[in-house]
């Protein structure tokens, strides 16, 4: 199953039907499909229909709820966003850290769902208590109003990037002199790197603690290039022949 | 001069005046200001101001051109915006590499023009030669149809995340336990790194090519947390101490 389908995306409480045809919109284009309205105020529209330009059949197959809770019925894990910062009492972590976690998980096959509030009022404290973390997208400090659609938006691309950026589904090769860098290539970048920290003495795999998962989630959000893999690769080979060349010590 | 008030929005023969609202709202979330357009089909208008939602300050200081020339007139640079998988002729790079490199470039003050060309045909292959590259959003292959707007708050937002994700103008603190490297601390990284890339034979200053520059952007593009900047300082300390205790060669 491709990532893109276990990913709901929970609309609570929205008033213009014409954001629910933007979201709409706005999820095709990065490959996302699910889509779930809680208590929408005017739902089905031609408003909305007529803002998904081509997303119809989105809107067509969105689940209506009448709470969070069912919304997020059978979901592994569940993400709040806000855009606002005030002091949280929930982990927040960025729309790229977000998409580098589920990148970098195995996500044994449960549903994730993210969350947007209303409008104007956002999410209450008790629906974010339903989820676990919160992703902030940050924004200039005097003018954090950012259209729900444009929320939506800006998680499901980095979704996408981090996807590596290819079309779900089909094979169909981008005119691209420097391709970004297939999950392959990264994975064996990070056991290199993992092996030099261990040689290097910087890393005890007897004492690994959270650098592991850490070094993934780094390596995963950057959008490597092949070329850049080759570049990270190549001093890392430059590493290990010096430290070797040098003989062995504990 | 913040890079924001280096950066123009230039949209091109934009035929919704709802789009042209949506994008400085878009816009102005994430501190950009500069909007200049194009033989819009209607403007001003009280849609396009209803849409901007805040954002009319960002319109009422829109340019209005009556040619892309005269839009990118003073221009250091300009970039040519696409969702179209074609065969481009002109370099394509991703939202992405485009706020690396404005992060990594000492800009010396020209001002960098983002084009966005019309809701239903793009920009001409004239308009696309004014333009030196092309940014191209990834999207789905089989529903690439990204709304203007929504264009121009992905390009916005990857140069908002380059620029570290803070405000502009403002000293606000943000709640976080792990923030965002600032720019100096990645600066020493890139040193650092550079220094022990020689060390190891890896980089050689006398016939540096292109590597000082790729490793910029590299550092640039991944939104590196502080302590992710600690990790990876921890680590080429190690190799370096390791390098140093094993005794000095060529």
């Amino acid at each position: 199953m491709a990532i893109g389908d276990q990913i709901r995306i929970v609309l609570v409480g929205t008033t213009h039907p014409g954001n629910i045809g933007a979201v709409a919109r706005a999820m095709k284009t990065m490959a996302l499909s699910r889509l779930v309205l809680v208590t929408p105020r005017i739902f089905p529209s031609a408003e909305a229909t007529a803002r998904a330009a081509g997303a119809d059949d989105i809107l067509a197959r969105a689940l209506i709820c009448d709470s969070l809770p069912a919304a997020l019925a059978g979901c592994e894990r569940s993400y709040a966003t806000t855009a606002r910062r005030r002091h949280l009492e929930w982990p927040v972590i960025s729309p790229r850290e977000f998409a580098a976690d589920l990148a970098a998980d195995a996500v044994a096959g449960g549903d994730i769902a993210v969350v947007f509030g209303r409008e104007h009022s956002g999410l209450s404290n008790a629906e974010l208590d339903l989820c676990g973390t919160a992703i902030r997208i940050p924004t200039q400090a005097q003018f954090s109003s950012l259209n729900i659609a444009m929320a939506v938006q800006i998680i499901a691309y980095e979704l996408f990037v981090a996807r590596g950026g290819a079309p779900i589904g089909t094979g169909a090769a981008i005119a691209d002199a420097d391709p970004p860098a297939p999950a392959a290539e990264i994975d064996h970048l990070y056991q290199h790197l993992l092996a030099v920290m261990e040689r290097s003495g910087y890393f005890d795999p007897a004492d690994p603690r959270l650098l592991p998962r850490r070094i993934r989630r780094l390596l995963n959000k950057g959008e490597l290039r092949r070329s850049e893999v080759q570049i990270l690769r190549g001093f890392l080979t430059a590493v290990q022949s010096r430290l070797s060349a040098k003989g062995h010590d504990s």
